[in-house]
């Protein structure tokens, strides 16, 4: 396979850390992959801007750090502002249509979902923006199936939050199919 | 200062991810340092070992990924048989008495302490062992201030479960009295 890296960016409490982790465990438990995930912290933290990476490879991955995300998701304009210099060319942007505002071009697919949107109106609770946000990035990549997602999740979470995770993933997969790669 | 190489493994359930990551996030928000912080997956993650590594400093941090940690915490005997060879000359070897037999010598400061023990008699909650042993390693190393790590804790969980993480806290500090280095 193509060696996928990632970067999930967004602010504190919009769980791109937890989307990255639970990313690479699925692709790791399930999916018979290779992944590293890195936050590297630093004045970005200190401004408010949270970055996650991942690596999924079905080799070895010696160096852990992402340097262009050929995926690069944004939740927050800070991150989109922040980050967006260093998507791989012919890479693929997502940022979120509610927070974000895309000014420049950048020499890769850009895609504006209303994913925030989506999971308000249709769930009504913001903390599964990340399964959503998750949920559209595999539908557009294939990186690793729904099902694995869902057996991370099983492991990590109550039983009386699977369904609305469930939903969440199911909405991003959903929305991501207009604009599927 | 100098720079802090962690390691903290374990098995899947014992939240040695999210230790790392408060960890990470207390140097950085919270102490001026800087910080990185993996998880690298793989065959470990399968057999059910789980390996976090921190970088802190108070410089930049290039290369990410842990080779030799100075500070390497075990806390399943799967862990430790895997990770001990890896611990720098002259590091620090935590490892949780309640499941860590450690059979060989190593060329570092060794300390089996009863977290797990402590956490269950005087707590009654495992879910709060991994804060327990954040603190037991922050008491011995002088790492972040331990405020730090609850400034993080005010950020992450609700306010009613901040008391028991405070008290786990506090323990592992205790705990680490006895062995500091």
């Amino acid at each position: 396979m193509e060696r996928f890296r990632i970067v999930f960016s967004g602010s504190g409490g919009q769980g791109v850390i937890t989307a990255a982790i639970i990313l690479a465990e699925a692709a790791v438990l399930f999916d018979n992959l290779t992944a590293v995930q890195t936050q590297a912290y630093g004045a970005a933290a200190r401004g408010g801007s949270t970055r996650s990476d991942v690596i999924i490879s079905d080799t070895t991955i010696d160096f852990p750090k992402v340097n262009q995300p050929n995926i690069l998701v944004c939740l927050t304009q800070e991150a989109y502002n922040r980050f967006y210099p260093i998507i791989r060319p012919g890479g693929l942007l997502i940022t979120d249509q509610r927070y974000v505002r895309t000014e420049r071009k950048v020499d890769a697919i850009q895609r504006e979902i209303p994913l925030y949107k989506n999971v308000m109106e249709k769930i009504g609770k913001p903390i599964v923006h990340n399964i959503c946000t998750l949920g559209a990035v595999i539908g557009m990549t294939g990186l690793v199936r729904p099902e694995s997602i869902m057996k991370v999740l099983e492991k990590r979470i109550p039983t009386s939050f699977l369904e609305m995770n469930r939903t969440a993933l199911d909405l991003g997969l959903e929305l991501s199919k207009a604009f599927k790669k």
